[in-house]
């Protein structure tokens, strides 16, 4: 029994803000769906669509969780891999015409603040200091996602010209800056995915994007 | 607390069914031998075959290791590393004409279904429930290869149209379930390899794929 | 007992070499710039240069933390982020002519030498044997530029023509022998960290390779 953690349910997590659980599921249901999406258009089996579904749903708060030295979630808890296979499921039975590009970005949007502010609100239940905690809220929101453009082999989110990282740290250092002032959690996160979907929703619609490095000077 | 490693060798990795190491090195072997080639057909030296070798042997059932909490099993113990090693030397030192891409799909097909009943069996032993487990068992399998994918620059494994995270899926889902069903464990371990390997087999030979998603209705 | 998560500091951190902060510091800042380089030279914002920058800077050392069980450095010490992030606003802020490809690569040899004796180091002092602990070494060194290759979309660093994984290997490997062999530490850094360096910069200069794989046998 090499890693006793908590019996069931650490303390830490149980310490987890009330909003949490719904944070979290926005965030994996909108992130296993473009993971499914990424594999259906490359013509996979409904076996491929579902493992694309799961490492892009789970990927983020995969690597936050070993960094921050908590269980892994799914690994434990199969409601969070069956969510992922039941999207995998329903993108795979409704007709392609549902889910285009841009629907799929204005999801994607929702996702990234919501798992923004959950990564981070995990990570100060955790004790990591405000800053490395912000970082973490970044991870959750943005490494599915790139885990799932390398592994289809497209260029990674990362790199994309529309403010993306920027709209993500924005919600996580908005949600650890308002907890740190005291604000009440729930009130905090609502403002702070509300921040970093509108910086992402303004990003989309404007194709808006902070001053890029230009190496001018 | 999170994470409280056992002295020496844990209880669970004692649990570990009599098959398994067999199993384990079949997977470490072959993956190895993919990796180091993969290196070798880009001009690489020695080192950097070995160090290709290395991440794509044990790449998965490292993630699988830090997924359910166990120690990675090749840190502390050099055997794994040294079979990486020897691998690679073996692949440097023989002609090339040995390593043709169809007999390295065959043996590649050998590993899969060994790794993915290998990494179910030492899920479960480390009490992770049957779905979880059985993902654990198509990570083990997969991620090695995605991973020497990934860094050679090719399109990943996952993106082939030959049925090969499904054959992998067959392997460990149909492990999970005849032990759960109280199949003698040697045994489950053997018919699911087979039936992952035989999935692979006739998906190499017959160019066959589940029915991909189309996207037409 | 690999990996003891101490309350603020472990016994086996506190046991590192004192050379460790130093090299650490080189290893962590020339990768964090060539992180933030390459976001900066795809025109993206100083948000995305900064998590390049944090990604490339700490990566290596991140998978090495997790694989031999130790507390993963920069969550809960706030200032190896800091640093990464105080190196991508130097570089958003300095002329890029300042940062010209053959520049990097000198930076990025000391950065690699640096960072493979400092892993080995750090292994050593956790408990892992000499051949893990050099391949410690060497993930501590690469993984990092390999994780920015891959974001970025570029030919992974480990297919470069030139000595890159052999020379962090030669770091790596000759401080744990010369370690094994008695050698004061920080004498046996100096020298191996020189020694790979040496290697690099002669790869460099004369575009010198090991023999590399033929397969004309």
């Amino acid at each position: 029994m090499p890693a006793t953690f908590a019996p069931s349910l650490s303390p830490a997590a149980a310490l987890l803000p009330a909003f949490a659980p719904w944070f979290d599921l926005a965030g994996l249901g909108v992130f296993a769906a473009s993971g499914a999406l990424a594999a259906a258009k490359r013509g996979q089996t409904i076996v491929t669509l579902s493992f694309f579904a799961l490492i892009t749903g789970v990927g983020g708060g995969t690597v936050r969780d070993l960094l921050i030295g908590a269980r892994v979630f799914w690994v434990q808890d199969a409601r969070a891999a069956a969510t992922c296979l039941l999207v995998a499921l329903v993108i795979w039975i409704t007709p392609q015409r549902w889910w285009s590009d841009r629907a799929l970005a204005w999801f994607d949007a929702i996702g990234l603040g919501a798992y923004a502010v959950y990564g981070a609100a995990k990570a100060l239940t955790y004790g990591v200091p405000p800053v490395p905690a912000a970082v973490m809220g970044v991870i959750t929101a943005c490494v599915g996602g790139i885990i799932r453009d390398v592994l289809a082999g497209e260029p990674s989110i990362l790199m994309r010209p529309e403010l993306y990282v920027t709209a993500a740290a924005l919600s996580a250092a908005s949600y650890v800056a308002l907890v740190e002032l005291g604000t009440v959690r729930l009130v905090a996160a609502v403002i702070a995915a509300a921040l970093g979907f509108g910086l992402r929703a303004i990003a989309i619609h404007y194709r808006l994007a902070l001053p890029a490095y230009r190496g001018l000077r």
